[in-house]
């Protein structure tokens, strides 16, 4: 089932301690659409200005993405990030964001985007996404990330918009400021009683967890010596574990199947944090995926043998 | 066969968002002993004051610990630690430390102490750890516990206690900060080139990590809704995967072993963090342990379904 996706498209210009790059292909919709490019059709709606290169679009398409739904604003500018990331990397700080196109955005769906099944609204105006997950009111699954900005001073628009999807994506400290819960468990299941079936809490590097309410599954993040570039792993994650679910139409989701999803986002953000921005993801095949989803499940399976405990 | 640690016997008082104790039984071979006694028999080595009561040798006692090592130092006062944890008991801050008689503390180890095959070295002054691993020449399995202070002013002689153990146990940050590398992975293979055969990396409500020159295993802590007090977390921790590895002498230190090892640790301090203290561990049962284990294994394992992925 095609999977469409609204959000950013973007250039991002990143430090980390092992290098930088001035003007890179970035964005929540690129790392999301190039990930779940490798499970369906997808199809991405979201803004760019005149300095958008057709390398970039190239991309994109390279991996069958639909960008038709990609507009071209005249004499407007591509949202701009720049960031440096901290010595263990998990820690960065925006040095300047240029919304550039993204500012007065309003999606403008397709006839073809609106027919996908499966919708992701990246992080954007929680209005917005309220109004695009509107615009295709049949779809049989939809996901939501969003951040801590519009916790802050959107608050009652972000909870409307989560209320109206089946799963949200968030990080697991914003699901903790989102409920004023500080226990992981108890903030996803407060947001389950808001409608969502499906909660994800990303762990940076420590993993994902899943909570559902027939249950709760983590797993680790895949073991890395070499992190490069953070940068968009979420959306890779998300791109992943969005994209398995939209491969299985025939499916419910079932626990057994959203575990899967889990491991497939959770191999592909891996693969994204190799290198700098999406240069990895461009050139990944289906095999490495495959086997990398393998090891993740060598590295965290044990077996129960049963132990005579004393008292 | 039989277990001898040597660390802290203390008074805490704790508070945190739950409530709060103002003398309770605490110290890191309390911890461990009580969670190791679930395996393997335990004998304790440590000093304690004039103050320390009765009851809390009883509370050892009565879990089959063998506390006639316990030494009571005359005129004496027992170590006393006053903390308290912020709104999601990640952080916490010692509001006071009274060494008491762990000043000038020597560990006098009897002939059976000396004779256990097994051996944890809790978080003490790094040279007095490596004195007492020179008092066990043959131990089968001895694993090392430490902390940040001493990594800021004794780091060359927490070093050579590492050298001289099979197994080191830390917090994720103080293995980073031990060996200036941001990395996990690259931390603990670093510190394998040292000596040690097993790397547990402590990760706090996220699990812990396992690292050897075998392999790497990772398993999420087991999700709770009502943790109350995490002090003893990571002792317990321990107690529950040395214990673990006690109970199967005649079994490699293989992978397979370790990671089972890991899932008992971490249904052990699951435990521990449900109550103030020893309170929950006290009247612990063998089976509460392996259903818990049991647990961990169904929150964590998913199965790999062959997929044809997309490019």
């Amino acid at each position: 089932m095609p999977i469409t996706v609204v959000g950013s498209i973007a250039y991002d210009a990143v430090k980390t301690p092992f290098g930088e790059r001035e003007r890179m292909l970035g964005g929540a919709a690129v790392h999301f659409a190039l990930a779940a490019s490798f499970f369906e059709e997808v199809l991405v709606v979201g803004p760019v200005g005149d300095d958008f290169g057709e390398s970039e679009l190239e991309v994109m398409r390279r991996r069958g993405v639909d960008v038709s739904d990609v507009e071209r604003v005249s004499g407007g500018k591509t949202f701009f990030w720049r960031g440096e990331y901290g010595w263990d990397l998990n820690s960065r700080e925006t040095l300047d964001t240029q919304l550039g196109v993204f500012e007065g955005f309003q999606p403008k769906l397709s006839a073809r985007s609106r027919e996908s099944d499966v919708l992701f609204l990246a992080n954007i105006l929680p209005d917005l996404q309220l109004e695009v997950r509107g615009q295709l009111p049949d779809a049989r699954f939809v996901a939501l990330d969003s951040m801590n900005l519009w916790i802050d001073i959107a608050r009652d628009q972000l909870v409307k918009a989560i209320e109206s999807v089946d799963c949200l994506i968030l990080n697991d400290a914003e699901l903790r400021q989102l409920t004023g819960k500080p226990n992981l468990v108890s903030a996803a299941r407060e947001i389950l009683s808001w409608g969502p079936k499906v909660i994800v809490a990303k762990q940076g590097e420590y993993g994902a967890a899943l909570v559902t309410n027939e249950g709760f599954f983590a797993l680790p993040a895949y073991p890395m010596e070499n992190v490069i570039d953070p940068t968009g792993a979420g959306d890779t994650f998300a791109g992943g574990f969005v994209g398995y679910i939209a491969a299985h139409p025939g499916e419910v989701l079932s626990d057994e199947m959203l575990r899967r999803a889990m491991a497939h986002g959770t191999a592909l953000a891996s693969f994204n944090v190799e290198e700098f921005g999406t240069e990895r993801i461009e050139r990944l095949t289906g095999d490495e995926i495959a086997a990398r989803v393998d090891e993740l499940h060598a590295i965290t399976r044990f077996s129960g043998a049963p132990l005579q405990l004393r008292g």
